[in-house]
């Protein structure tokens, strides 16, 4: 190829008044498009099985808190690591509601998996695949995925096929809509980037044309309604940078139609309902005196510019975010596999999937089986990132003990089982204030402490737990700026 | 108002297990959003002409380089600013080429107006409407516009007027595509953040799809095939960053694959023509030692998968990026001023448009008229931004005497003519290379410089640039970690 290359650099350099020179070796270029042998590869190609010899294969679906933190500890001299996902990269959940308003930047919240588990994009045998699992044939050790080419409008999804030697399915859940019409169609969840992203633009989008004449005092009114449902962590904390927001930047930078703007939390329980007492008046009292208006009310059908909630009354929107838990994802529900109270895969002790050989699962997906005698954990990224671990170790020891391949553990001593060790809640609630509830369980008595203290302790936290210096960077950085300088309000 | 949201607070939060308590308080909260009065403002609204004893007002239709210049040189105690602009931002265009590959983030070549000209979002008669203007109405001194409501499904665009003393007509120009069919449907141009978003973005997918099992050899090659249309600076400076992506980032981080991608740049005459030989044959063989193809050859016709030349040659591509330069844009064409050479709109030696009162036009969308004898400018951030400065200058100059509103400055003196002086072109070429060329015509002799030297004259020149100290920092921050980190690669 570099006898082309340089035949081409030649004739269209050297001679530059005589362009028909360019046309013979154009032709040569284009002979690498169709060198034909290997064109015939077939749309059902894949992963055939690992033979004796070679590593094992481990297969992840998913690429959350569980999916990464388990390749992050996988030994790859013992296993080549495959990981299906349709997105290259892991959220820094705890992190995305500060990206919606510019107090972090979108990137500094998204690790590639590629940092996180460098084997993925150098060792031979190991691979990420932008790809959606479809099902799982565990008789025969193979998964059967589809290729997400969305943005690509010449090329249409492909199935193909993996066969594993241990399978991880850490595949997360799904935003709960409990039903509800139109939430779909019109609200947007708080789970990926490009949410975030969505909920930057459209409120900035709303900010701008809310000043633009011709506008009516009512719609107005009505574009600058943000309305967010579900008064959990992310719902609380999403409304309360939303709400320092405007009190910092937009009373500076929108000064025309600042007095149009507010922030309403519709929640049908209490706020931070898992939070203790103390905590959950403060956080009520903080939200309340940064004009968070917090209302009573359960949601009956959201439609283009206004909910309706089961009272009858009808509240007009011009951003409504989502953010009411999770519940398990069709492809969860499909699998047939034995299932954990909640519809998650259920698992045992050891977290194997415990009905087929060499399947596990981890993170929001997952939960013990009820023969366990174990309760469902919450939905929260320290469980997925402690399962991830300890899945990663056990992983590692079979391996070690030449248990790696399908079918080699069968009858193995897998060592300890799983122990959930809740080590506290933390929620921010607006500039410089944060709740930090360290009891063990919703019923036990601890430490819980709220206001600046725990707001340094909540950001030094999450500082030491991005994954990479690259990211710890980046955050400190922005935060820095968005102190000094405040906050970044170009609609890109 | 306060009443109803302490109300509000009251019965929802104090009596938690009465839900039922919050239906009045919403339906107290829901009178706000119908307060009726001004709720039937008219759609064709806008603002009056000014009176006179208020403060004159500069109506600026763009924000590029040369409006935003102007922005920021503007007296705000002699003028209201009202800026008209389908974007809130100006893009910092010299660096947009490092950010599709993720050298530099796009924010930091986003420059929001309100930071440009902080007027626009504090004083009461100053604005920035997201808005295209549609036509100029100069013999009554009104401007026509339409909103741009795309991403807010529920709003429908509408449109209103704005009366001005003095109007700049800053509007820029748009990519030529030499009416070659299927340009716009499948190549990306290299104008605006979104651009580069979208190129990062498809690059990124390319490269994960070609590594997934099913692909063909031909599709990969094909679909890590980077075209780029266009020799002048942008074109080089795109695909010097490109292959340094490849040869830096892409062999580490794609390994599977780091062999199919290339880089082919396609230009019907010479690279870099401004630049003096000497540069010229510099570039040519930098580009050519980072890998990137250089081809003459003209194209006839854009396909969804491959261009055609005319010489019947097709190449396929994955990737394309079109950077043939600029001409006007619909909206100029359809003014009914008298047109300078090239069908810009045509001014005198003070930016004015001669046939009317009080209006003026910089940057890429005027050119001298040929009764000036003077030559049209090249369409440089360069050129647009001396304008901008004169302008701003003039104007003030002009309010200063009594002259700043609609139809009072008609008999005055105005001072000096605009004069041009090149102060130098510069390109990048890959890592720590750039070209400076300092002659001020083509035809001038005078310094030129390549390599290590000239690359970090040119950082430097950028870093003291950008517009706000926000962004020459994080620039500064950027370029720093992708030194230090490489460039990330997480596709959001």
């Amino acid at each position: 190829m570099s006898w082309f290359r340089s035949l081409i650099q030649r004739s269209s350099i050297r001679h530059p008044l005589k362009p028909s020179k360019a046309t013979p070796s154009l032709t040569l270029l284009l002979s690498e498009f169709s060198t034909g042998t290997e064109a015939a590869a077939s749309r059902e190609a894949g992963l055939g099985p690992t033979r004796p010899g070679d590593k094992a294969r481990v297969v992840v679906l998913g690429s959350g808190w569980a999916g990464c933190r388990l390749m992050k500890g996988i030994d790859t001299k013992a296993y080549d690591v495959v990981c299906v996902s349709p997105r290259n990269h892991m959220v820094f959940t705890p992190l995305l509601a500060s990206t919606c308003v510019g107090t972090l930047e979108f990137r500094s919240v998204a690790e590639p998996i590629g940092r996180i588990q460098p084997a993925i994009s150098r060792e031979p045998g190991s691979y990420f695949f932008l790809a959606n699992c479809i099902s799982v044939d565990a008789q025969n050790h193979v998964v059967h995925c589809q290729t997400k080419t969305d943005g690509v409008g010449t090329l249409e999804p492909w199935n193909f096929n993996i066969s594993y030697d241990k399978l991880v399915i850490a595949a997360g859940a799904e935003a709960s809509t409990f039903g509800i019409k139109g939430v779909k169609e019109h609200a947007i969840f708080l789970r990926e980037v490009y949410h975030a992203q969505e909920i930057r633009r459209k409120l900035l989008l709303n900010l701008m044309l809310s000043d633009v004449p011709g506008v009516t005092e009512e719609e107005k009114r009505r574009l600058l309604h943000c309305v967010v449902v579900g008064g959990g962590p992310t719902g609380v904390e999403f409304s309360g940078e939303l709400s320092d927001f405007i009190l910092r930047d937009v009373h500076q930078t929108y000064a025309h139609v600042k007095d149009y703007i507010h922030v309403t939390l519709i929640e049908a329980n209490e706020i931070l309902s898992s939070f203790d007492d103390r905590l959950r008046r403060y956080a009520t009292k903080q939200l309340t005196k940064s004009g968070v208006r917090l209302v009573r009310g359960i949601v009956k059908d959201v439609q283009p510019e206004k909910i309706v909630l089961t009272d009858g009354t009808d509240v007009p929107y011009g951003l409504l975010v989502w953010s009411t838990g999770v519940g398990p994802s069709p492809f969860v529900k499909n699998l047939e596999f034995p299932k954990a109270p909640g519809g998650r895969i259920g698992v045992d002790e050891w977290l194997r999937v415990p009905s087929v050989q060499d399947v596990f699962s981890i993170g929001d997906c997952c939960g013990f089986l009820e023969s366990t005698g174990k309760p469902t954990l919450p939905a929260l990224a320290q469980v997925a990132e402690r399962q991830g671990k300890y899945l990663a170790n056990l992983l590692n020891q079979i391996g070690k003990i030449g248990g790696g391949h399908a079918n080699a553990a069968k009858d193995m001593e897998l060592g300890k089982q799983f122990v959930y060790k809740h080590l506290g809640s933390m929620a921010t609630v607006g500039r410089f204030k944060a709740l930090v509830d360290l009891r063990q369980s919703k019923e036990a008595k601890g430490l819980s402490m709220a206001g600046f203290a725990s707001w340094f302790i909540w950001r030094s936290a999450y500082l030491t737990r991005v994954v990479s210096w690259r990211n710890r960077f980046y955050v400190a950085i922005n935060w820095t700026t968005t102190f000094v300088f405040g906050r970044d309000i170009s609609r890109i």
